[in-house]
């Protein structure tokens, strides 16, 4: 076992395995063992069916508080993007997972250690042993620290619109009321443009144009989110 | 809140809500929130969206520990079949469920208590609000008697496996075309029959009936195997 794997995982997310094996498991290829059939190895498959499901949960669970108003089609859309294999290998490579998986020649002389699909099982693998040896709690810990700063920072939100978005943010500190307004209309039929304010409260927080009132609306949201977060 | 619901909850399967709202929106279509704007109600589907991951992480975790050699394909596999639309609409009638649903009257008399796309998602919701109001456990216990039963009669596993056993029996010998082809069906709806024949490469190898198409070709790939290896 890669012990500069196992002081990482103790310094950078304070987790210790019990069970060693299981951990080493889940660093461990399939091209990896084709090529020590002797050995007798297991592949990490089997942990990243479990830890797909773990995860899977973890995020569901997470985005469902997080966005108590969000309706189920738009829960699903993000869910989609933060568990897909590009989001979940770029956090595979986060961790430095990719430095320690056990890999066949062939598969290191095709870049086996760069492939997403790869570094994306990997990934899971790991949340399955860990789930095997330590339990929900203990991935919903590595979880929180990995992934959720990510969502809560708007890397995975692009699936949401802007007027939603806006919503989310200002309910955060309790009911509000939320009201866009149209203010002017101008120009023929076929290129009218739309003006809208967006209020909080009554409170001014944003204005916006577009070709309809829909786009002008979000528009709105956009500027005001943007005067939030700056 | 129908108490018919509280009662055969408690009976059956010995679950007691904590919180009956939770339970009421579990049972409340979107199409009935549709039709009573003024009791500003919530419907099923974030629920649903909390569930179906809840239910996929059992299932996962309950085939990972019953078989414990099965590679990751085959178990993926299974929790398919379990999970999918068809099964989950069964074990909600096997539940009840669809007797207490809440829906809109246009839904109701399309017949929308009967569609199993609509019972899958409740079955699912009420798994996610049990998941809120007594956590995992409590939704281990409750599928450990509705769903792992099932599972562990071979209602999943017998169901593929015919088709894919034949298909890596024929395969052995190189490249083969297996076909599967429907000759005939027969009787009212509520009780039809089908009757399938399995060709590989033009040649007749099997026959089967059952309730559904699918049924009759896992028959007629049983029917197959026997042949192959009597």
């Amino acid at each position: 076992m890669d012990i500069q794997l196992i002081k990482e995982l103790q310094e950078r997310y304070g987790i210790t395995f019990h069970d060693v094996d299981i951990l080493e498991q889940a660093f461990t290829h399939s091209s990896y063992v084709n090529e020590h059939r002797n050995l007798n190895l297991s592949d990490n498959e089997r942990l990243e069916f479990l830890g797909d499901a773990v995860l899977e949960l973890l995020v569901s669970q997470y985005l469902y508080r997080e966005y108590p108003t969000l309706p189920e089609g738009k829960l699903t859309k993000m869910r989609a993007a933060i568990v897909r294999e590009d989001s979940l290998s770029m956090f595979a490579k986060a961790c430095h997972f990719d430095q320690y998986v056990r890999l066949g020649k062939g598969e290191e002389n095709s870049g086996g250690r760069k492939r997403p699909a790869l570094l994306c099982d990997l990934f899971e693998a790991f949340l399955g042993a860990l789930y095997l040896d330590q339990g929900t709690e203990a991935v919903h810990e590595f979880i929180k620290k990995v992934i959720f700063p990510k969502v809560a920072a708007g890397a995975f939100s692009h699936e949401m619109d802007h007027k939603t978005r806006l919503q989310e943010v200002l309910q955060k500190s309790g009911d509000v009321f939320i009201d866009y307004r149209l203010i002017k209309e101008e120009g023929p039929a076929h290129e009218r443009i739309f003006w809208t304010e967006v209020y909080v409260d009554e409170k001014l927080i944003g204005k916006g144009q577009g070709k309809s009132k829909k786009l002008a609306e979000q528009n709105a949201a956009e500027n005001a989110l943007s005067g939030l977060q700056g």
